[in-house]
């Protein structure tokens, strides 16, 4: 067994549970290694106490989970069965006291177990992932450089096709094939906001046509083998305002000064304090409406949450994104993104695009 | 307010429920027109007893909101408060009994509602909004078909790209090119399958290269004005066995028998067994590990199931799809997909690709 799963054995151990189910899926490919999307479809990891874990997996996912999974105890629930009722026939002895993901678990799902397991305790399990989770092993690490390293490069081969009439959504489009091509996929919708959609710090790409004088803003990532990369650079199109050129120049101190407060044992909320001073400082406070950064790693956005009541550390081995941002509505934005690695020293950031105002056109 | 608010403020009513907190992005678009994806962050649309509706979002989907939402009281919640003592501020009265989507609401966001709203009784309001999903309008089955129509076009182009030595990957990236070149975005993970991985139902597209002998397994949608389509065509890339060709014309046997059995009042679990039937008969009933099909709307997967189990009944309006499929491990499969409309007089079929047996190459 893994050491992931002897550590979640000695939570349940800890807490007196009776079993540990787990059904988010990218915690099923964290523990097992087996990947997939189950949409509505039940699908579980369970560690029943003092017995070895078992996977329950729709029928249609049995040849993919028995060639990707390290648990090769597997079983199957077809379209028409109630999993639940096969849940509770695969677990065998009672379960009154149950783990289960307390930010995943439905409240119909909490319903069905309640019926048919009549677990009658619920204890979040949340707490061992996210404590594993956060540390990246020099694995996770070389998995998430790669991620960056091809971001970067699809960044680049992207920016070729950028020129005043090319519409957001076609310049995303070669993005994403480029990606494609590279053999990944994207970690999340590409970005691609120009003019004053840059100022929609979560706007969605769209048709319309890059013009001169625009900031165009990319926020894109890939996933490459299970690992997520998370990047934004924002760029001027031909000549941009003098404003435009000071809050790219106060998005860009910022980033390297959330940079430069990362370190093990750092308080998060100084690290967001440190880049959020610097905007504030320049009269833009009011423009920068969103944390400094989020943990990153299987998913896009992980533990820890870099915002300003955040009292908790930051550890060696812990990879987060700094992305400071300023935004002017009905005018435009600029956000400068990187994911940097927590050393013993300091840090490392992994995300290498360079980052001075460039100009395109 | 609109209809579907009118609906809901009813059943609030019916079941003498103090407030409703809406939280699934799709049904705060389908009630008030504002798409947002929040990953971790609170989006709620509450409907509060005897007082207007009112959103309550991230602070930095502020001004998207502003732009898209039919509902015009807005309030935000920046990313250091806690979202549920802003909701509780929002909603000043005393909120006992909270209709909530219970497929959706997970157990923390439960526990956080139960601390500081102290909501006592929490009812599903997922069968109001379901009635209403699942039956159409003029509207939503124009773009229904207009995005069955963007798809299929997407389909046409991207086979161009197939010859013996590509990639399924590089296929995938053709394809979700062509689609955003056209202006719109792929419902889900663009699904390109070869060789013995046709047989996964679920398996991910990869690296793969395409062999003169396999079968080529397209399962793709794009999601077009908040619609989507859902299509899956099997090809040959040159000769295929006999077992193969045996195999495909089981399929579209099915697949037809399944759309001739859809009409008003039908059974679903009738029109499971219509195509179910016509592949056990065959001999095949242990290849086909999935139901029939599935509710097709603003979500890729949505009321009603299409199983052996469910007894509710077919209404005019319905969008499912028909998909039926033969999996031999190791070897190869076969699924064919249409999206089709039920009418007055039995059903109208969106997705109009050809589904003969083609060979390419």
């Amino acid at each position: 067994m893994n050491e992931r799963l002897q550590k979640l054995y000695a939570y349940m151990d800890q807490f007196n549970l009776d079993a540990v189910l787990i059904t988010l899926p990218k915690h099923v490919y964290y523990l097992t290694g087996f990947s997939s999307e189950p949409h509505e479809r039940f699908l579980g990891l369970i560690l029943p106490k003092g017995d070895e874990p078992f996977l329950l997996v729709p029928a249609l996912d049995t040849e993919a989970a028995k060639a990707e999974s390290t648990v090769s105890r597997i079983y199957t629930h077809t379209d028409t069965e109630n999993p639940y009722e096969v849940l509770k026939r695969c677990l065998q002895g009672t379960v009154t006291r149950l783990g289960v993901e307390k930010s995943h678990l439905t409240m119909q799902r909490y319903e069905a177990l309640s019926e048919t397991l009549k677990a009658e305790q619920y204890v979040d399990v949340e707490t061992p992932l996210t404590n594993m989770r956060a540390i990246k092993s020099t694995d996770e690490i070389a998995r998430l450089k790669n991620a960056a390293r091809l971001v970067e490069q699809v960044l680049r081969d992207g920016l070729k096709h950028v020129k005043a009439g090319v519409t957001e959504m076609e310049i995303a489009a070669e993005l994403e094939y480029a990606m494609k091509k590279a053999g990944v996929g994207p970690a999340f919708a590409t970005t691609v906001l120009s003019g004053e959609k840059s100022a929609l710090p979560h706007g969605a790409t769209g048709n319309r046509q890059i013009q001169t004088g625009d900031m165009l803003l990319f926020d894109m990532g890939v996933a490459a083998e299970g690992y997520l990369s998370d990047i934004t650079r924002t760029f001027a199109i031909g000549d941009i305002s003098d404003k435009m050129k000071e809050i790219y120049e106060t998005v860009l101190e910022a980033n390297l000064r959330g940079i430069a407060a990362l370190r093990p044992d750092a308080v998060l909320a100084d690290v967001d304090y440190a880049a959020r001073q610097c905007i504030a400082g320049r009269g833009y406070g009011a423009y920068f409406t969103h944390r400094v950064g989020h943990g990153l790693g299987i998913e896009v956005h992980e533990y820890p949450s870099v915002h300003g009541d955040n009292r908790d550390l930051l550890r060696e081995g812990m990879v987060i994104t700094i992305e400071p941002g300023i935004y002017l509505p009905g005018i435009g934005g600029v956000r400068i993104e990187d994911d940097v690695l927590v050393t013993s020293t300091g840090s490392e950031t992994l995300t290498t695009f360079p980052k001075q105002l460039t100009v395109i056109g």
